[in-house]
């Protein structure tokens, strides 16, 4: 019986897999568990995983989530997989490990809670929350200059110095792409100064394509929505702003 | 060289590397970190963990921090660690991952960040923050309602419906046990609805005694003063209102 993917892009976790099974032509069904419509509630998705969230793995008997664990289950139980991928050298595992576990607590919190509280937040019938946005920033900026000086200050390309990525560089890139669907401008005031970590997401692009493209699609897609979205609130403020003026003015 | 564990007992993960290695009976010496010293952010210890967190170790020339990375760590590489702790079985191996990643996005959150917001922010200097502390305990419960539904569903004693603990009880079992230092009334009301949690907890600390206890000396005598503080808090509160009351009477 074929592995299934439930996932959907929109995720950044989910992308992650995804990318992964391409990346190593592992033969897989994906199964879209559509977030905006609150599908991981479902009884039927809840039976996969209890927690409501995706990704969430099948493959035969065995049920695994959380995609850390799902990447590493995959990297260990297809033979095709690369070495680079999750190392059987357990010096290099077990930093893998430290930086998966970083992740987390660092640049998860930061990230994914800014997209949501300036970006995402009415999309899920919640107010847009400018004090939780200025405190996940913190978070995030600090987990980028820590990738900055630390994870990436070795010679190679990827994190921990490597010359090839690991399932941390997926994991990581992946949940940084998530900041495409922000304001250019604030996206480019985060990112612009953390060269090492621009460098790392082309390389890391380069290393997967083109699923890492292919796979992203929707988060460009995405963006392009709110993008025009923010042009219109714009544009009506301008109108409006200028209809309450030019009365006065006339 | 002997393994150098940097850790303060007063922080979760560092108990629970600490017990591990005692419980496997692996030769360490144990280099405390002052957390109430800021000792973790001193250019030597930055030398070690430039993230400055405890626990972290160093073996031989090898230097690794993350708590989870790090029990992962000693569990493959020291032959004397019973399979239990972390099996060389892939599916249940995987399982333990998704656990630990679990962990540190639910029950860590909700534990760590209740603890701080209702008790020990004035140790570092903030103030306590009754809105983060309610945000914190509705993670925090929710977190132990899945421990007791999904976690520990099986017919063993442990997570997964193990006989015998893994590192992942152990990780778990030490954030849990941060609780004793709370009001004695706020720790029972949070810990009451979840039976099977808390025979778990009297089970993890079977499987590791007397480890167990030793560790956690120092969270209890932090209880002690702190419900000593709490006492005498509410009986100068009790005579201010006193003062301020028999006035008016007399």
């Amino acid at each position: 019986m074929k592995l299934k993917v439930y996932a959907d892009r929109m995720s950044q976790p989910s992308r992650a897999v995804i990318i992964f099974c391409k990346v190593n032509e592992i033969d897989f069904e994906e199964v879209r568990i559509d977030l905006s419509k609150r599908q991981q509630f479902s009884p039927e998705f809840k039976e996969i995983n209890p927690m409501g969230k995706v990704p969430a793995i099948v493959d035969g008997r065995f049920k695994l989530f959380e995609s850390h664990a799902i990447l590493i289950y995959l990297a260990c139980v297809f033979p095709g997989v690369a070495d680079h991928w999750y190392p059987a050298d357990l010096f290099k595992r077990v930093k893998i490990q430290s930086v998966l576990d970083w992740h987390h607590t660092n640049l998860r919190q930061g990230a994914a809670k800014y997209v949501l509280h300036t970006t995402l937040a009415p999309a899920f019938g919640l107010p847009l929350n400018p004090q939780a946005a200025a405190e996940a920033e913190k978070v995030l900026s600090s987990s980028l200059s820590k990738m900055e000086s630390f994870w990436l200050k070795g010679s190679g390309r990827f994190l921990l110095g490597g010359n090839q990525p690991s399932i941390a560089d997926l994991s990581l890139v992946c949940e940084i792409m998530q900041l495409e669907v922000l304001d250019e401008n604030d996206r480019s005031r985060i990112l612009a100064p953390y060269k090492k970590v621009q460098q790392w997401i082309e390389d890391t692009r380069q290393a997967t394509r083109p699923h890492f493209d292919e796979v992203h699609k929707i988060l460009f897609k995405a963006k392009a929505r709110l993008q025009k979205q923010r042009s219109m609130a714009k544009s009506s403020e301008t109108q409006s702003s200028l209809k309450t003026t030019l009365p006065s003015k006339l």
